[in-house]
């Protein structure tokens, strides 16, 4: 089956959802990025994000990206659906020391139950060019219709 | 090659190194449970940690199960050894509504240099036995030894 | 949404859709037991199955272990259902020397439309007890019907 | 720590390792690239290979995406190396009908102890450009050295 119409007010429905999640405030995650299917979110180091060695913790930069790849696989999907982290993984590479974080997610595969979303984070210094791979997600998304909640 | 001795000390150990991840004390989460090979950690559900339908987000659910993995194969490490998730893969199984989530994460496979922890996240009721599973956790875990620092 | 009315008939049509696999053939792999929700598979060491260290190879465990999954996941579907792998993820513990190996999968989690199922492949001899825990996985299985085929 | 001085045999000591594989034979699948850093291996569809829909089976995919993967970290890895699949999760995105099959695998971190390596498998006929993708996986490696086995 082909998927939905493309909806064109992708981007502030996708910016629209995010804000309305409260987690990302509190990490202090901001949208960089919004594409079709591809979605950027970005964060700074902060004390409160850390573990004992002083990194940006792994479940906070799995937090992140989890919800890169989940906005990424919702800029290509119809009005009024509802999306849903079914599953991911993350790989962590180097110790996320910052200053800034960057999570930048693209659509692999859009199903029409079943979107799979590749997500990559970075560290880089403001005003920089270079930067460093410090972890890698890939997650698998549901999209959700014609129900009020949104368990599957 | 056999597992280093049990280090007597490994409670006292393991709660102090949680107590250094301040990223834990912004999520209010706090040691249930320690016991060799088993770490339980505890988090009630608040605004701040909610997505757009007001559960708990995942990131959040992955970041307490993930120091659960990670402090569980901690308490079987020799003192002066360090913890470091290498990858971990989370299942969301349900709607996170809490009140009250719990996260039991039991060593598998003790390694010598990886090990590997399975989570489960739980929500409950106070004083209620009844209790829903919301989501799984494997986590890859890796013992450091002798190097200032935690690149792997 | 409830999950369907069990199947009365899912030992024999799960056992007859897995006689349907040629792959499981291939790989020496036969159904050691079969109950709602739960599913073991049996497979001997066998040379043409290893890999440089002369091990049952990674892969042949992992599809082992996925079939065993999907058929667990299959058992509490209904009648006339297809089922679908949507992903999975493997975790190597130990090298799977046999000489017998045995494919353990419960259901952990049964939705409409997403399955979660746990995985663990033991190695034993034959007529002993004892039995060693060399791989486990976790699979996320899709129910698929009212379609001819089994894209997602 | 740095990585080891690359080893200019590393193509022969792949395809040489890979040779050593009978699991590969089994299934069919050769060597069609190696370069550093990154493996592509081939294979055909064939019925012995399918699940109960006439597709390639899931396992038999993974089974060469993981060989794709490991022998990836492997040519970057010293002469003397053992190479040692920790885990792996792989996501089915289609049908694999073949005619044939393409595993591109390339080394996303090569690190000391722990490799991370990313694969896709493609679907395509002989001859012709266009692809498929069908399956995507990342691998986490381990390099094993100054041991005789291969136990981690």
């Amino acid at each position: 089956m082909p998927l939905p119409p493309h909806d064109p007010d992708y981007a502030q429905r996708t910016r629209e959802s995010f804000a309305g999640q409260p987690a990302m405030a509190t990490l202090g995650v901001s949208v960089a990025e919004v594409a079709p299917g591809r979605v950027v979110l970005a964060m700074a180091h902060r004390a409160e994000l850390t573990q004992q060695h002083g990194f940006v913790h792994a479940g906070m930069l799995a937090a992140a990206l989890d919800s890169a790849c989940g906005y990424a696989a919702y800029t290509l999907m119809a009005a009024g659906a509802g999306v849903l982290t079914i599953e991911f993984k993350i790989n962590l590479l180097a110790p996320a020391r910052g200053p800034l974080l960057r999570f930048e997610a693209e659509v692999t595969k859009a199903g029409r139950t079943i979107s799979v979303v590749d997500g990559r984070a970075f560290q880089h210094e403001s005003g920089r060019d270079e930067r460093k791979l410090v972890a890698t997600m890939t997650a698998t998304i549901m999209t959700v219709t014609g129900r009020d909640d949104v368990r599957h």
